[in-house]
């Protein structure tokens, strides 16, 4: 499979190394607004040409990945000039399909369900993809591309997505601010979170295993006042912390009525 | 060595059966206020006596485990009758060692920082212990005791168990409230926290390997004003969903400004 990528970011670079390291596919472009970002990309891989020009109508590439920011991707989309046939894909997890209807060039989004850093060596093998196509062929194709460089492939459509997406900043983007909050609590008595590290992974485990309401655990769960108290007192140099402290206690406190 | 455990709920229950695997240690005695309680604990074990007495004047045991709730520490110490030299160790994570300080035998505390539940068995091996002692004696004795079920064993005094338990509060307790809620909005949607697995396990192993806030990712950390608008229209039949995601995204965009 010939594969184009826009764009040079989190999203884009990670999704060019894993496909050169796949016998079947190859990227053929890579692009960027700045050439030297698109240039920085294409040197880690072996047949890749960058560029910043959105012009490729004489690509050989048939499927174009879009990797670029959310707020990006109708701008640049609009720009772009594909061979016959090509599919143009976004991978944003926000953003709906229709956000290209104005492109008569096949569409579809290949989404991965990830959490990304540049510095970050990512398993794709485990990564989840979410995959929607305007027609079955596009959608097949996607699927085919994104099954050879990870075992979760799903069809997701436009609403599932968003809720995927509001759901994964709960599960994931708030749960890593509150390990922040407490790595801070910590360091301030000369600890670091490593020492919660089998702690958080057990909870992660019976999260995963059960409702996590039926799981919870705690002072809020239990209604222990005293402890409660002491907790609130203790955070007294850190209001913004105890307005987090007092909104999930006392949300916590309502499982038990309801 | 010869171990008795007062108390027949979450922890003591671990606690004894893990200490029943262990050929060096012996459960002697278990002891619920509800006679019935502690014989349903003890019929797993081999050789141990199930009791609603709290005098133990003639008991063998070295080693007296106090697992009861934080609130009934106190009342429930007062009335214990302990052989000559033996050692009483509460299991709290939230009291410090001088609730204690009324009782004239030796003093500790041994403190599994895990989250219990009755019907999920417990790996020990991996399971954080603080350990603190009002003496060196008292210490060394309880940190042996701990060794014989668990490799990662540590001097905790009570100030930094305090701040541990609070940390803990945030990184587990909430964030399993969180997950709660991505569950909820997933399943109203026909899907369940499994599909984000993936995610939330490299969410947690990038915060137990940097600090967090410096791998914080999402809409929030980007200034995506859009997407946040989105997701909070997408809550309104939730309101307290709805309140902690414009606290929590709140004050991940002052991590910009700091």
């Amino acid at each position: 499979m010939k594969v184009s990528i826009i764009g040079s970011g989190n999203v884009a670079w990670h999704l060019a190394q894993v496909f050169e390291t796949h016998p079947k596919v190859t990227v053929l472009e890579v692009y960027s607004r700045n050439l030297s970002h698109a240039e920085k990309l294409s040197c880690t891989l072996l047949c890749t040409q960058a560029t910043d020009d959105l012009n490729f109508s004489k690509s050989k590439a048939e499927i174009f990945i879009l990797a670029v920011s959310d707020d990006a991707i109708e701008a640049v989309s609009q720009e772009l000039l594909l061979p016959e046939g090509a599919i143009i894909a976004h991978t944003s997890g926000s953003q709906p399909l229709s956000i290209l209807e104005k492109l008569t060039y096949s569409k579809g989004v290949f989404y991965p369900l990830q959490t990304f850093s540049k510095d970050t060596k990512v398993d794709f093998e485990t990564v989840t993809f979410c995959i929607e196509g305007e027609s079955p062929e596009v959608a097949e194709k996607l699927t085919n591309l994104a099954h050879l460089i990870s075992t979760y492939v799903y069809p997701v459509s436009s609403q599932q997505r968003a809720t995927l997406h509001i759901a994964a900043v709960f599960a994931c983007n708030f749960t890593n601010y509150l390990w922040g909050i407490s790595q801070n609590i910590l360091q301030e008595n000369g600890a670091s979170l490593g020492i919660l590290q089998s702690l958080i992974q057990e909870t992660t485990r019976k999260a995963l295993t059960n409702h996590p309401f039926s799981v919870q655990t705690g002072p809020a769960i239990r209604g222990d006042a005293q402890v409660i108290q002491k907790h609130l007192e203790s955070l007294k140099n850190h209001p913004d912390y105890r307005d987090i402290y007092l909104m999930m206690t006392d949300q916590i406190q309502k499982l038990n009525k309801n």
